[in-house]
C-alpha cells in the first residue's frame, strides 16, 4: 500500500461536504468548519491537504471551487471509473442500481453470476455469465471489480478476478483472502457492522461494573 | 463510548472464524491459527481476549465451543436481536431480504417508508408507513435501527428515530448526524468505499514519485 487508507477516506469526505457548502453557496471554506462537517480537527485538515500540497489561506481558507478540483483530480473523479461486479444476488442487485454511484462518476458496467436464472443481457447494466468475465474485464481494462457473492464462493470469484487483471476488490462476502497481497481490499461486512451496535447498545443497558473492554 | 469498537469487532471475527474451525472439525484451536484466519498477530487475539477474562492453555490452545459460546454471550447473540430499517429502496429491501442476518440471529422486523408506494404489510417482512414507526418501536422495545434513506432525508429520519428510544443506528447516507452525542453509530458509505479502493489503484499505475500520502 503506498498511502494511508484513512487520509483517502478523508478526502473523500472532505469532497462530499464541500459539494454541500457549495451548493449552500460557500465560495470559502476554512479549515474548522469542514473538520466539522466531518467530525476532525482543523489541525487535521490542514495536516491532510498538506500531504497533497494543497494550502489555504489564513485569513481567507480554502476556494470552495479550487479545493474540488484538486480533491476531484487526486480521487481520480475527473474521469468515469468503470468497475465490475460478482453476484447477482439481493446485495449485488442493489448495489447494480445503486443511483449514488453514478452521481460519483462510479459506473458498474455489468454484472457477473453463475446462476442462468439470473443471466440478463437486456438490463441497462447487463448481467452475464461468470465464463464472460475474463475477456470482458481484460477488453475494457477493468481494474475494480466488487464481489457480492456467499462466502463459500467469494476465494474462487476472487482469484478469477485476480487473474484476469482486476487489482482493487470492494468485498461484501465474509471471508478474508488468501492471495491477497499487493492488492487493494476494502472489506464491507454488514453482519458485523449491525452485530457492532448491538454490542454497544446492550453494554449501555447494563451497570457500568460489567463493561469490558478498553476505553474508545 | 465505554468499549474500543475495534476490539469488539475483531470478536466478531473471531467468532465467524470459529464456526467455520468448528465446521472443519476442529475442537480446540490456538491463538495463532485464529490471528492467522483474520489477519491480526497472536498477541493481538490473546490480549483481546484477556479483555474479557477469557483465557487458553499454552498446550492445549482454546476450546473451540466454549470459546463460542462465550463470545456469543458477549456479542449478545445468545437471543435474536429485533431491528428496524427505514427507507425502503435498493439498499433498504437488499437489507431486508438477506439471509446472513438471519443466520446470525439479526432480525429485521420491519421497514418503514414515506412512498405510500412502498408500502407492503403482506411481506414476511412488512413495509409500514413512517408514521407508524413510532408506535412500532416504542412497542417491541426496538433500540437497533438501520437507515437507507437519501441523505437529504437522513437527519430527520435520526430524530425521529432518538425520539422512539432507537440507541445504535447503521447508517448507509452520506451525512454527518447533529445530535448524535451518546448514541451507537456505524457508518457505511458505499460510494467511499470504492472510490478509495479507485484512488489505490490509479496510484499503483503511477511512479512511485509521483505518488502521496503517508505510508500505511
Amino acid at each position: 500500500m503506498f498511502a494511508n487508507k484513512k487520509v483517502i477516506f478523508r478526502l473523500s469526505q472532505y469532497r462530499q461536504a464541500l459539494f454541500k457548502f457549495k451548493e449552500l453557496g460557500f465560495a470559502k471554506v476554512f479549515s474548522d468548519t469542514l473538520g466539522d462537517a466531518i467530525g476532525v480537527t482543523s489541525v487535521q485538515v490542514r495536516k491532510d491537504f498538506s500531504l497533497f500540497g494543497i494550502t489555504g489561506n489564513k485569513r481567507g481558507g480554502y476556494q470552495v471551487d479550487a479545493l474540488i478540483k484538486n480533491l476531484q483530480s487526486i480521487l481520480g473523479k475527473d474521469q468515469p471509473q468503470e468497475v465490475i461486479l460478482v453476484g447477482a444476488g439481493d446485495v449485488g442487485s442493489a448495489l447494480i442500481k445503486y443511483k449514488n454511484f453514478e452521481n460519483e462518476s462510479i459506473k458498474i458496467v455489468a454484472g457477473f453470476d453463475i446462476d442462468p436464472a439470473k443471466i440478463n443481457c437486456k438490463l441497462r447494466v447487463p448481467v452475464l455469465p461468470m465464463s464472460d468475465m475474463g475477456r470482458f474485464v481484460r477488453e475494457r481494462g477493468i481494474k475494480v471489480g466488487i464481489i457480492a457473492v456467499p462466502d463459500v464462493a467469494a476465494q474462487e470469484v476472487f482469484d478469477q478476478m485476480v487473474a484476469c487483471g482486476i487489482q482493487g476488490i470492494l468485498n461484501f462476502a465474509p471471508i478474508r483472502f488468501r492471495g491477497a497481497d499487493g492488492f487493494v481490499i476494502n472489506n464491507v461486512n454488514l453482519q458485523i457492522e449491525i452485530e457492532n451496535i448491538i454490542y454497544f447498545v446492550n453494554a449501555m443497558q447494563k451497570p457500568a461494573n460489567l463493561i469490558h473492554g478498553d476505553p474508545a
